[in-house]
């Protein structure tokens, strides 16, 4: 049940750090009739590089969409500073499974993969980045038409002048790679989406111990991966203070294929800290607007619909 | 005529940069008999140095305790940087009301105020800051044992990794002298506690058009004059879109009297961002305390609770 | 007529922002039968983008070398910050001069045509970057191994510990993109060579209204060309209080070729400001080299033998 | 041969951190006849607190003049960062030699002594500098009128866009308290010289082995204190690269007794760097002076004149 390559669904690429939540949004961009997934880039973020390779190819196979999605290996660090992990968050990202083919990533790197589909799919292509924004900005930089032709960027980072989570100030996908984040603002994309850590996703993307056990009960093989490969970053959150695993990554790419879930958003000019010694990678959201707004932030979504979507999602 | 100073109140200094809500702190601080005001210290902030310094008299009339609380000049600019203005919320922060008197403002500084008052009363002092932190700061850097002989510090500024309202990212009394904030959280004080403008006062501490109203409706001279003083930045805080005028100076005198009004509380790391391009001021908290902690933030208070006080404070 | 591009010259790259010096330089790595010039790659930097491609393609043709060397076009703007341009200083950086042929720049990148070249002579490539290093970055960024594929790179930027052009702190090819010089310090190049502003420009590269002369008297097409391409520079300089123009680019090359006119060269820790309020884009060079050094600075040359050099290449 | 506190010197406080280099510029100060040495000011720096005080009490001792001048302690550490230590270079700053008099600090801090000194004598008061800039920080805020009153401000500081010694961008004074620098830079003295590390006294001011042997065998006092208390900087100093010992705080204050010393001086717009990740406390002097020049640099002196005048006032 998928066979919608040709079909009419949004064209997306999907460019991520996989691990986690970012299988379970591949899930959406896999299975999701509304989404024609062209490809899954991967950007150096939560866990090993190699490893993250492996989740994606792991989901796709659980998907049951392998061979049918090309997965294109992008940087290996950030842009400028080095690599930070998140392993401690997410174990491997994926509860230790593996996956049993032997498919390759594809030989184009990401960024080629990137400005070649916003050439093909000019002004229809929607790029859902739940990773460091590394990527982007090398297609940003490579080609200077790019981010014009792209007709919509959901980002998952940064926080609405909020805390943080890998610092008081700054979100892990922003706090690994600031510069780029500055260059994807900087870019002129026709508009960019935030789904950002604090307070959309911490008020309305959390599952709770409740609802990660009526996943458990689906019974699907889709719901025990999700658990399974849960576990770790249900454990670290609540360990935090907050009260389940957090699920925006999920939530950007619906988001992409179903605007109508965001409630209320605003336009913002939004800023990377890029020299603070507190508060580097920390968003800085005005809401005043001097420049006129370069971003979009969803500021409410129903988060009892995303539930009872990856609910809907698991049990197939 | 309270005739507290030599009763059993808590010794008591205020450093403020005066202007409307700065007037209604002190006015607790004046009123209550609760607190022995030993002094009002000035520090640049809101508005005109000198403008300050007659709101402070022109507070000391109203509370009928002319004469009897020195007023002395502290610092006309902030530690390193110029002065920044916040005379477009405030007006001249006293509604265009003049006092009576003529009296002088004490000859002695500010910084040899605090630092006397904290000798003569080691280890029983309280020090409510609700302007830029200035004043205290000179302090700390005149006698290396002043943090330590004040009992505690209670600080109207900065955010909880929240929004600020001069910048994104910073409140104002922090924002004006991010070195004077840093140099306090570093002078070892026993005791610090924060009163933030985000989320505790946005979310506590306003007083809407039907409080205004009801304040209005006294009929009491000092209700007259908080309607007409606060005049200015209701209206501003209301463009803002902030549903009333905020009185966190008002809210931070009145906790360091009432210490049970602070329903939550917590410990933290708490930081000034110096270097940022964006985030200059801004106030990181990190929950993890990896230092041990140097200040406690008020979390929630009973914001109720603070408007009938006020409401009784201005009715006499 | 040099004919080398099957001699056993060195594989050479120049990345350049073409004006004036880069002029000069170019004709080095033309005209010198020790260089084997595999591509000239172009940067934002100087002047307007076409105009340095115009710029690099008259000197082909001045050169009598036109169609024989590929010219890549690269990034048109620096990595994170916008582009600084240098139009100021150099005028269109060729005198006003124009070429007769319309060859076309080579279709494939900049930074590919870097990493592929890298790859074809593993081991064997010398590159000369006398621009930004915008497209040095994103080679890197590009392909983990080119920069270890690399045999050498010459730098012409930053000063070594002393004062900038464009700003006080800072020399124009890195000030105008520090991120990309730090990622190209932190490449892990075998060998990074550095020609700094100052003082190694400043005290052996200067040509004085003397040494124009001298040039002026050869007479020859080249000879002409120097002296026309070089004169808003040669003005600019001198009422900055240099003695004359400062052939800091045209050195490099020649260092690249001729590593004995360096008489004394130290290695060091070198690091890019990327924070600094006055000192963004200036070089640190850290002669303790804690982490074992990055870079090697050329302390002195011989000017004399630098002049004398470029007298005999121009008389041709 | 003193007793000139009451003759035609030029009145005279200097702020040190009396250490080797200091000691002498101190004996300049104590025993010159056009001097009229008002207070020695005390400040964090080189090396413990309370043994800079014994090093400036020692050398009042060796110049005759214990119990003339008093010594006022000022602050015990930077603004707003910790006190950073150069006890690896000047070992206890007096080469283990001890007072055998008991006097005592006077009462009045040195921020204090600062601003009534320059009540006292407005318009003529020259101040010396040869440490950090913490005091004259705290005594500009203390009394917005303190600079203006200062007829000449001397510090001994920075590098003329050059080399620092403490970092590779900063020199010591200003590195330690980089704040209270620019505090000073902004405050309006009418007149600001700065004796500059790089290049100044690198250039001019350095004693090399033969220059210290010509001390030693002067056979005085005097210069047995010199040799001794110099021995620990000239190691230092040497082993950093250096040809001796530099003695830039003794040229300083020689300076400011004779102007005629400096050779070649220019006006610039100084700053120093707050924000850098390593630039921090490099002062940066910008030869176009947009605002107009906040300070003089003194950029060449008659070495051997500085070199001749300390041996005659060793001799003695
Ligand atoms: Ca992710
Ligand atoms: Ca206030
Ligand atoms: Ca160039
Ligand atoms: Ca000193």
């Amino acid at each position: 049940m998928s066979g919608h390559p040709d079909g009419p669904g949004l064209p997306l690429v999907i460019d991520t750090d996989t691990a986690a939540d970012d299988c379970f949004a591949l899930l959406v961009g896999l299975l999701d009739p509304r989404a024609d997934l062209r490809a899954i880039t991967m950007v150096a973020g939560n866990v090993g590089f190699d490893q993250q390779v492996e989740n994606a190819f792991l989901t796709l196979e659980l998907a049951g969409r392998a061979g049918q999605v090309p997965v294109h290996r992008g940087a290996r660090q950030p842009l400028v500073q080095p690599w930070i992990s998140a392993e401690e968050v997410h174990g491997d990202g994926a509860g230790g499974l593996r996956r049993t083919g032997d498919d390759r990533p594809d030989a184009e790197p990401a960024q080629d993969a990137l400005v070649r589909l916003a050439e093909q799919h000019a002004g229809e292509l929607t790029v859902v980045a739940i990773g460091p924004l590394t990527n982007l900005a090398l297609a940003v930089r490579r080609d200077p038409a790019f981010a014009s032709r792209v007709r919509e960027l959901v980002v998952m980072g940064g926080s609405l002048n909020g805390r943080g989570n890998v610092t008081p100030a700054a979100e892990y996908n922003i706090h690994v790679d600031p510069e780029a984040a500055q260059i994807v603002l900087d870019a002129g994309f026709p508009s960019i989406r935030f789904v950002t850590w604090d307070p959309l996703s911490l008020q309305h993307a959390v599952f709770d111990a409740g609802r990660i056990e009526r996943i458990r009960r689906l019974g699907t093989p889709l719901g025990d991966f999700f658990v399974r490969a849960n576990q770790a970053s249900f454990d670290f959150d609540v360990a935090m203070g907050v009260g389940g695993s957090v699920h925006c990554d999920t939530l950007a790419v619906l988001l992409a294929l179903d605007p109508a879930l965001a409630e209320v958003e605003r336009r913002y000019d939004v800023a990377v800290e890029l020299a603070g010694t507190h508060t580097r990678g920390a968003t800085v959201f005005d809401w005043h607007a001097p420049r006129g707004g370069n971003a979009t932030a969803i500021e409410r979504i129903d988060g009892e619909r995303l539930f009872e979507y990856v609910l809907r999602l698991l049990s197939r």
